[in-house]
């Protein structure tokens, strides 16, 4: 199958491997052309634009790092909607927020072109396993060509609906609770510590039991360790995403007070110089500082 | 093994009847004997007073309603502490303070008496099933009776240390993590089902992804669908623990602001007369009345 | 003094009409000219435009609705950089946000006119009796222009300082302080009723000590009676002012957990219905809501 | 007339000497019997005992720390309960909490003896200079004793009603009030010093308008000059308070989130090691510490 794959990052470049590797041409662009180079060894071809990138494609994916980079893409002169053709469909995965998923989807849909929402929950090392969850919203005939491509690229693959936004309200959603857990275990872990349990014996005894989920598997170790760099989620996409999930939210007029305490503990790094070489885990850091069990501050 | 069996809530009867049908002699005692009547069906002796359900025993176990049952049982005229025989262990299941078990596991030293906290997860069904996970601590030489008769009760067997009252912690630790996720729950519900998908989707999607431990599916589908009785874990239990969490950070000056925040669920849900019938998973009512789409108030 | 004035609302009516009262030529505009009508008959010139209005002043001052309006009035078309001649002064009196006043004032610096920020603390009712608590700031040059005039609105003339949108954050900040008193309130209404203390008696006996500051008699009396209606100052513009306040401690990575308090009370209360017909002291509302004695849901 | 007056901490100590100077007979008593040495040289007559004190009183004060020395003084072997003479009156000034409050009134009613509640705001100064705000509640024919001593100590005596424990609950309102405006001071200085207002001058503009309130302008000077030694309140009694406050609400069901907020200031704080030699007003420490503000942690 003809592919364009726009946006290698770290996630991208993962995914548009996988998608090489698995026998189809795939035609590659990103901002930054260095970042192209072992895709292009593995048998991608290089493309000069976004719209250069979708010119052959069946599907062109796109994985950029926020709103603006996916509006840049897909409505600049030499973007995705100049590229394609008639048909064609552009499968988003980037964590943006609801309402410019929502003007993504009906500039295709003006053009006649098809469109999907599918995003990935998991790590860069989790992409390049193929162990990605995925979250796929779009009409059912442009599903029935992507979730073929999807299931190349995950362990399963979810379907939200025929609204491509409700995915990417899924994946906020998803990374709210996930930023939630971290909150959590940074009280549970500052707790303990005080109370002389070993924060990571803590975690063990707990992810052992109920809470055997992946996120507090990763994150309570990182917590429980004070172990926040390098950033694999780095802090200021966490705290972009907290600002996405409650610009939705406030969209809706629903008050989410976790977020709200999730988005000062973002405040409160960001004013301590806790940057984008930071993983998004110190926003526990916040509550062992209060509790006097931050090793380093 | 003869055994001492003091508590037939629904619980400790579940585990007790396991007991009984591992082989074990036990003598059980409830304030109410009406409870006892399907143990003596089944083979248990049925005792007077907590310290006749010990005299003979090697090992008593306690699993009562809160700190106060506790201290009668073990402290009263007719206590365990009166009716166990020197170098016998007293198994303490109840969720109850730190502070609480310190002074009681302090009692039992100073009488030459083995101690051992020993908390469970899991609600009744689980417990029946001797699907429990279990969190012990205390003395090497107490834990080494101990811990064989608690595999016969649950899936695990975690080892806290050597302080029985850290297990005691590890059990608040557990249920403020699992309340925090039952206020998550309903604010996700509460965003998904204003923007147009079904809460019951989301949690299948996110219990199908990485949210994929016991509590998100339990809970998820209990505030999904805004089934809130009848109680699994009543609320008034759940506003207790986090009562004895916020005492015990309250003691070791550890801030926690999503136990405040749970808190204050518990108490406009007590001011709105929802109560012992009610499970506590309604703390999660509060984010969807405050939203707008409660079902019924 | 040759004077324009750009915004008929409530507030801006009663200021305007006091400058005419003063004896000042005073050239108003307002996007609907049926409110310049009162203005025109006591003496006012109805300009067509807010260029118009600015054409011949020495002084314009605006009071609009928010940032949008305050673009819109000075940059449009027929705005007041198009009209105003150089060296006059632009007078600014919205409430609007930090960015937004620190861009406008580098815009009229640019071309050569004076600018300087003077908001205004008090209801529409104190500003017509000349009883405004006002905040000014600007480069002295144009606050020796301004201030003669602004002591003609109000009981005191603070002065912030040279930059501008300081006297803007200053306002935000006074709103802000104003909400949490709001919510404190209701808090303290709430339980003050729940044990039986009648909340208006409550409110005369604090506000006869040391709460004795305007704003505890003026809402104490509106939360403790319950009436929420008419608005004096609507729940949007609280809601924006809280807005803006929390856009400028973000720009700034500065945490404030009251503010976001009162955002997600604003949240709830929009979420049930409330809205532009009601003033913001029902944020108190929330805190009686969740008592269980608020009369009227 | 003949009074007795038991607890000589600051406060104490400053109305009981207005009491001498005011030509009454007074016998005071202090657990320290040094601080009763002023008195007595302006005076007073030193007591053995609570009960001493009360003898031939007509009515008895009490200013002491918490809800345990009021226990103590007022049901001690050599306690006010015994001393007092059938139809006297027992004043209590002491912060204590509600439901102590009830409990020690009713044991006054039933002993045949008087009791009113008179709680103060303001600080030692205030007390000395007779400019305390007093708020009482008792039956009329105890207030009317009371009152006409009380107005010699302050200036103004609001008088609650007939529930001697509703003075109580006011004065707790109160101090939560008071807490809520540090918390309010520590976050507006915050985003001020940040933005490039100076806190100090912050705080002169506002306090000139409509924050007139004298705890706008003590704590405001404080909190902007992050001066937070010697105490003038100190931050142990704040916390105090602040539980007392929690616990009247918990017991009435009503959710308090800012109290919730300044409890867990007292907690970060606490965990820093400030303490008694503080005043309380450094719970507005946190706000400018996360917003890293702060001149010296």
């Amino acid at each position: 199958m003809q592919i364009g794959f726009i946006g290698l990052g770290s996630m991208g470049a993962a995914i548009a491997m996988n998608l090489v590797k698995s026998g189809n041409d795939v035609h590659v662009f990103n901002r930054n052309p260095l970042r192209a180079e072992p895709l292009r060894e593995a048998g991608a071809i290089v493309a000069a634009s976004p719209a250069q990138a979708a010119r052959s494609a069946d599907v062109v994916f796109t994985m950029v790092a926020d709103d603006d980079a996916l509006t840049s893409v897909t409505f600049g002169d030499a973007g995705i909607l100049v590229g394609l053709r008639p048909g064609a469909l552009h499968v988003s995965m980037s964590t943006i927020g609801v309402a410019t998923a929502q003007d993504v989807a009906l500039a295709h849909r003006e053009a006649g072109l098809g469109f999907v929402s599918a995003l990935v929950f998991g790590r860069p090392d989790a992409a390049a396993a193929r162990k990605l969850f995925i979250m796929a919203a779009g009409a059912d005939e442009h599903l029935s060509v992507a979730v073929p491509l999807l299931e190349q690229l995950g362990q399963s693959v979810g379907i939200v609906g025929p609204d491509p936004s409700h995915a990417n309200l899924v994946k906020l959603i998803g990374n709210f609770m996930l930023s939630v857990i971290i909150e959590t275990l940074g009280e549970a872990c500052a707790v303990a510590g005080k109370a002389g349990i070993d924060p990571m014996h803590l975690v063990e005894l707990l992810t052992s039991a109920n809470f055997n989920a992946p996120p507090y598997k990763i994150y309570g170790q990182l917590i429980a360790s004070q172990r926040f760099q390098p950033a694999g989620f780095s802090l200021p996409l966490g705290q972009k995403d907290n600002r996405l999930m409650r610009a939705a939210a406030d969209a809706l007029s629903v008050p989410l007070p976790l977020a709200s305490l999730v988005h000062n503990r973002f405040l409160a790094l960001r004013a301590q110089g806790i940057g984008a070489e930071h993983d998004w885990s110190p926003v526990a850091l916040c509550a062992l500082d209060e509790a006097g069990v931050l090793k380093q501050r």
